[in-house]
């Protein structure tokens, strides 16, 4: 039950980013290149506003990941440790990313969208439609060390802190 | 780059369900037993009301969704194909399942959580905390034949629908 799955990329991450950084994702655009075997299974998402992009975060060192339980978050240490299924944070067992992002065009295989957190070369697993009145859930609470910060790098994936 | 990745459980689900259904999941209570090595690494987790659970729908055969491009969402004959990536469909080459759940209670390696819609025995992949301010995009838009339907199944991952 606990063995191991294989999971195979469908597609690629192409952007202008090379290293993983703090923040300031929200204007990037991005474009996703679906292998052509699964180009049709895109089919009808371009009627979508918003996806969700499930991705393996791939530069996160296998022995890091398997060692590495409590990180502070954003890198600040100033918050107590939190472990890191509390966290957002790209060092975790599985280094899955997920984000939502804008789906700004589709042609044939490819995806623009704006607003993912990866890097050029980053293998996506999967993609999902957004749809609000299932993933939205606007009554829902953090502790404070979670707040939105009023400044300074917004809570994305792929960042080196721990 | 392609190449496939392994990725291993770090907890499963438990709850009264030995098979897929449709919809009807919002109010099912599972529990998440993670293993004795993680526990640790969902200290802080309790502070957050909604989490994501990130699984693995094991039941998905590998031929079904290695074939599979295209099917009717939710089931439904009266919509039209549509392609695997623009559904919440559990057939998809990753057979990979997402959803937010409200985060009753931990205690050590266990997790009460309530509307996860996996079966009793799925393998969890991922925990993140949910941040309504990163997840929620509230002006997100949808096509016609994904409006939340006014009766009937919710739009839930883990079904019988090609």
């Amino acid at each position: 039950m606990l063995e191991p799955f294989a999971v195979k990329p469908i597609g690629v991450v192409r952007n202008s980013l090379t290293a993983p950084r703090t923040g300031f994702w929200e204007g990037l655009e991005s474009t996703i290149v679906v292998q052509d075997r699964w180009a049709s299974a895109l089919d009808g998402l371009e009627g979508f506003s918003h996806i969700f992009v499930i991705y393996w975060m791939h530069l996160i060192s296998e022995n890091l990941r398997a060692t590495t339980t409590h990180v502070h978050p954003r890198g600040d240490h100033r918050i107590p440790l939190q472990g890191v299924f509390a966290t957002r944070s790209p060092v975790r067992p599985n280094p899955i990313g997920l984000r939502v992002v804008a789906l700004l065009e589709r042609r044939g295989n490819v995806l623009r969208v704006r607003g993912l957190d990866a890097i050029d070369g980053t293998p996506v697993l999967d993609l999902k439609p957004y749809l609000f009145y299932y993933d939205g859930v606007a009554e829902s609470t953090v502790p404070d060390w979670a707040q939105k910060p009023a400044r300074g790098p917004e809570e994305g994936e792929q960042r080196q802190e721990s």
